[in-house]
């Protein structure tokens, strides 16, 4: 037995003999153990606890004895009597180690503590945020060795806790004076240190020891929605989550039309500006508000969004981006005042970080789902759609990872939809066709139950069945396909075609209908031939993005297909392969990643490596701009067949028979559009 | 002899050999010759310019031949014929050197040019200015390379001006994308890259070349005066220089009222703070105004201030300043944004630098003079006075300095003076008294003739003879030591005591008439035994600061007296010391260094080097604090008298005899007030 006791901190597994007497703060320092402390050992902070275990331990190969550690001294007292100590734990600061010991670091003891993402495939994220806080003792002033309070406090953030450097500005320096001389000369200054290699710079300081938390906002400035997380720095923690519709929606409803106002409205990209940027502001206030955060305490925003949106929010043109050759003003991510973005409602120094923008059609909002996705690490070849107004498309593994955009329109949002509509209580999200009765049931927002299903009228009594949403017209054309109203062409049959009087005359073409609420006051709701085509063109552009990856790529096929986006959430993998919108694949590797270019953005606001991860796979993702794809139309054609003209499904085959059937006539401009492309 | 043609450069003397054909500016890069350049060799900015010599040259040992570089080409046609070059020069990066050759670099196309001040013994100032301009050719957007304008820029910069790393913020992003295609792809950026190690921070550009230069303000806020020098930073050249009033005024004349002010008036420095800042807006448009100067081409300013007016132009609470310890919030020199000063009036992206300060009561103001005068640099041991409201007093040599600051007051400045006034047209500046007539003639601001010469008071006639100014009341009560009319303990002797009825009573002192205007409707201009006790206790705290500040040098006497301030400049260094104010020293050994603080705001605008230099020399000055010093109100009452009760003045009996006279009859309060000490 060596004279020095064995300690053995978990989870690490981290072990080493230090000098009897040692605390156990000093031990898990000099082994590198990750033990958090903000006070630097004072015993205020109780960021070190630890607990302790006694006994035999065989698989570790030492026994603690009761003694191992010092007895209580006063100030783990004085916590506990004022704050109360979890049983078994003890303050790492002030235990000191007698004797052989095994220590459990808990997770909230840890400064890069992991954080478990809800969705299941998802890797646990490590906490590692730019901004932490460090409590310092900062000398008096002395008239013999005259110098600065800000100078003190940098010679005690050097000397306390090896932070070199700090710079402040000059509302910081103003607080600082008042700060000190209120704290009897020790302070808690929330310092913002990222992977840039700037200085480390002062946001905050408060009197003592700040035990109220910091926080940051993780926003997703999306053309239709802006939401935004606002998250616990310390613990990555969501302490409130909300959206709020893009007030530049009464300049134009999608990107594009936003563009031709400022192309039509010289100057009007400042109208769009500030509208997106008060948005912002509210939106802090009002999250800061729901969790009960003083938003001075809000020190950082990450905002991810696409690259229109992107330059709107920093105050740029986007007319460039609306035009060949499609050119970003900076693609680079920014780390800049959160008050040059106008976000001016949370701490005054506060910092933002943009991420980078991937190509003038794939933006900061791509590269945040390719942060959460990380197919740079996927040993399998994965495929990561983000639907929304425009697909943003990712293709890769390990070896290399592709990226494109693809216009594919609102209507899988349910716009340019007869009955189509926003996501919402009412609104048609699932539909099943019986193949033999060709009669359909569906599931509305707001009840589990199917329309044909006891208690359904008086569950949707509140809303009414309203219309159809975008999940729900993926599932009503794939069921109409299955169920034989629809030829792969695209075509909807009539009723002496299809045997069912739901196959109604529209003019020269069919529509199907899925609910009348006439009678109750409500809409007529059908599938119409126009629908059928806005749908087609959608979902081509989609699958013509993603073959033009997997040309560039060389292969026929993935081995996973990731759904990114709310719309991914509630999609149907069977319907959406049915429709032909994504390439074939076991239906089991068709998964959902849920909000990822939320998760990205609130990742990179808990984490300076993930920032770095992301600008440094910016920098290696090879970006395809379809637009000037010779194979994009051709695709595009092709993919207008449901599912599609030439490439097999053979996945798909083994779970779903589609039925073989034709109704063109001859006659008529039932094909008409298919060779439009929308930009 | 070689292949390669010989090339030396004058004046720098710098000589190699370069390939036939090599371009001049290339030679000259190569041989580490500093020869400018904007647009890195593209014949338009013409800042490459040199002048060949022809013929033998034995001191360099060189012949050159008439062909020894090649012929004007186009570009320098076009040149010449647009623009204009000056006979006999070329532009080195069209001349290629084809046989040997000796070449003369004019200053003008010099980075690092020295400029040459106005004061004999100053050295020069070389120009090393943060923020420099850098013509660069951008690719163009490709949509198979994506990547933004800011990318492709900061390529660019690398790749042809070796400038990496740049940042930039949200509104030059936005100014980038519409120069670029302004400029067809060519513009001119100005980079700001200081010595903090801070990344290259893009300031603004334009498309195509930018021949308007660069512009800054040199910034000396005083407690009475804001004065700016706008400033060249190409050439160093002031292009026009003004002052103000502080309007601070109006919440107190002087320093400590200003401090009261705020400490009687909760949040009061807000006030002050925007008074302050609203005048340097003011002044800065003015400026621009008058030097023809778009404002937006001032992309820096520096700043030098006392303690008070630095925390307050940064938006500190000074009050700290007001009691001991006197801590400074800050005492580094500060890098930050222009407009985080208020200082909007300029380009909304210009920086500012705010010296570093010296201790709590020798600000900025005192480091600025330390840069100007460099005592630090000097073999002889030096005393730099810098005399304002305050006086700050630098003592050193090589091997070390010392420094302080003296509570004199205002009257230095013709305030607390019975007939004190303003240096304006009017005032008298200069009094000499017949030790025989013990009459006085003077001259006042405004003329050069003295009172008693013939067309005074016609020239006089305009402004009369309005009262006494700083340098007037010194010189009188000097002269009236000197023809004694004032003994040694400062008593002014009765009319009967002196000999003159010029000395007349008033009350139980006696006061001396130098000028009575009344008869014009002016006023009767006396020194009373008020004004002179006034003096006393200015010029003993000048003293005692200086002797303490020898006391720390263990000396007696100083090599030379710098007087340092506008004061500093009309000020008669023999009267100076008949009064005692400075130490014992040879007469041509006591010199002006002129607006020495507005000199050291001027360096570190040109110059990065000095910004280095100012803040290595502060850390290493040593800081005297008077307030403390036990022997400091010693030295204050041994100052008392005049010149000095116990410090022989060797030097000055050499060219001085002062009478013995004592008119001290035992009663009266003649010495009262003498040990009051202001801060």
């Amino acid at each position: 037995m060596s004279d020095q006791p064995l300690v053995i901190f978990t989870p690490s597994g981290k072990r080493g003999r230090v000098a009897p007497g040692t605390t156990v703060l000093a031990a898990a320092r000099q082994l590198g153990v990750d033990l958090d402390s903000v006070c630097g050992g004072r015993g205020i902070c109780s960021k070190c606890q630890v607990t302790p275990s006694f006994g035999e331990f065989a698989k570790h190969g030492v026994t603690v004895r009761a003694d191992a550690l010092s007895d209580w001294n006063k100030v783990e007292q004085r916590y506990d009597d004022k704050r109360g100590l979890k049983e078994g734990r003890r303050l790492g600061c002030q235990a000191c180690i007698r004797d052989d010991v095994l220590l459990d670091v808990p997770p909230e003891s840890q400064v890069h503590r992991q954080v478990i993402r809800k969705s299941a495939d998802a890797r646990p994220m490590v906490m590692d945020p730019a901004t932490r806080l460090f409590f310092v003792e900062v000398a008096e002033p002395d008239m013999h060795e005259p110098s600065g309070d800000f100078e003190r406090l940098a010679a005690a953030l050097a000397d306390q806790w090896q932070v070199t450097g700090i710079t402040a500005g000059p509302t910081l320096l103003a607080k600082l004076q008042t700060a000190l001389r209120k704290g009897d000369w020790q302070v808690t200054v929330a310092v913002y240190s990222d992977h840039t290699g700037a200085a480390p710079l002062v946001l905050d300081v408060w009197p003592g020891l700040h035990e109220s938390g910091l926080f940051g906002l993780a926003i997703d400035v999306g053309s239709t929605t802006i939401a935004a997380h606002l998250t616990d720095l310390d613990t990555g923690e969501v302490r409130a989550a909300s959206g709020l519709m893009n007030p530049q929606i009464r300049f134009g409803e999608d990107l594009m039309s936003r563009v031709s106002y400022v192309m039509m409205n010289p100057g009007g990209e400042k109208e769009l500006t500030a509208a997106v940027r008060a948005a912002l502001s509210d939106l802090a206030t009002a999250l800061a508000e729901e969790a009960g955060v003083d938003p001075a305490l809000i020190v950082e925003a990450t905002i991810v969004c696409n690259p229109v949106m992107h330059h709107l929010l920093l105050g740029i043109d986007p007319t460039e981006l609306g035009q060949a050759p499609f050119a970003l003003a900076v693609s680079t991510s920014l780390s800049l005042a959160a008050a040059e973005l106008g976000l001016t409602a949370i701490n005054p120094r506060a910092r933002a970080y943009v991420l980078p923008c991937i190509a003038g059609h794939v933006g900061a909002d791509a590269a945040a789902v390719s942060l959460a996705t990380a197919p740079e690490m996927s040993d399998e070849l994965m495929l990561v759609i983000d639907v929304g107004t425009n697909a943003e498309i990712l293709l890769g593994d390990r070896t290399r990872v592709l990226a494109c955009s693809s216009p594919t329109g609102p209507a899988f949002e349910g716009a340019q939809i007869s009955s189509g509509q926003r996501a919402a209580p009412g609104a048609i999200e699932r539909v099943e066709i019986d193949p033999e009765t060709k009669t359909p049931r569906f599931k509305i927002i707001g009840t589990d139950l199917w329309s044909d299903e006891e208690g359904f009228a008086a569950a949707a009594g509140q809303t009414g069945v309203t219309g159809i949403c975008g999940s729900g017209i993926i599932e009503a054309v794939a069921e109409m396909r299955m169920a034989g109203l629809l030829d792969p062409s695209g075509l909807i049959g009539s009723a002496a075609q299809t045997g069912t009087p739901r196959c109604e005359a529209e003019g020269r073409t069919h529509s199907y209908l899925i609910h009348d609420a006439t009678a109750e006051g409500g809409p007529r709701i059908s599938v119409t031939q126009g629908d059928i085509r806005a749908i087609q063109l959608a979902k081509s552009a989609l699958y013509a993005g993603a073959r033009l990856l997997m040309d560039e790529r060389g292969v026929d096929r993935v081995d996973r297909v990731v759904l990114a986006g709310a719309f991914g959430a509630h999609i149907s993998a069977k319907h959406a392969m049915v429709l032909g919108m994504i390439p074939d694949a076991p239906l089991d590797k068709v998964t959902s990643a849920g909000n990822a270019a939320g998760t990205g953005a609130r990742m990179a606001l808990c984490s300076v490596a993930a920032r770095r991860q992301i600008e440094e796979g910016v920098r290696r993702i090879t970006k395809i701009e379809t637009a000037i794809a010779p194979r994009f139309q051709e695709h595009f054609v092709a993919a207008n067949a449901i599912p599609h003209a030439t490439d097999a499904f053979p996945e798909l085959t083994q779970v779903v028979t589609l039925p073989d059937v034709s109704f063109n006539t001859g006659g008529g401009d039932a094909g008409g559009g298919r060779r439009r492309r929308r930009r």
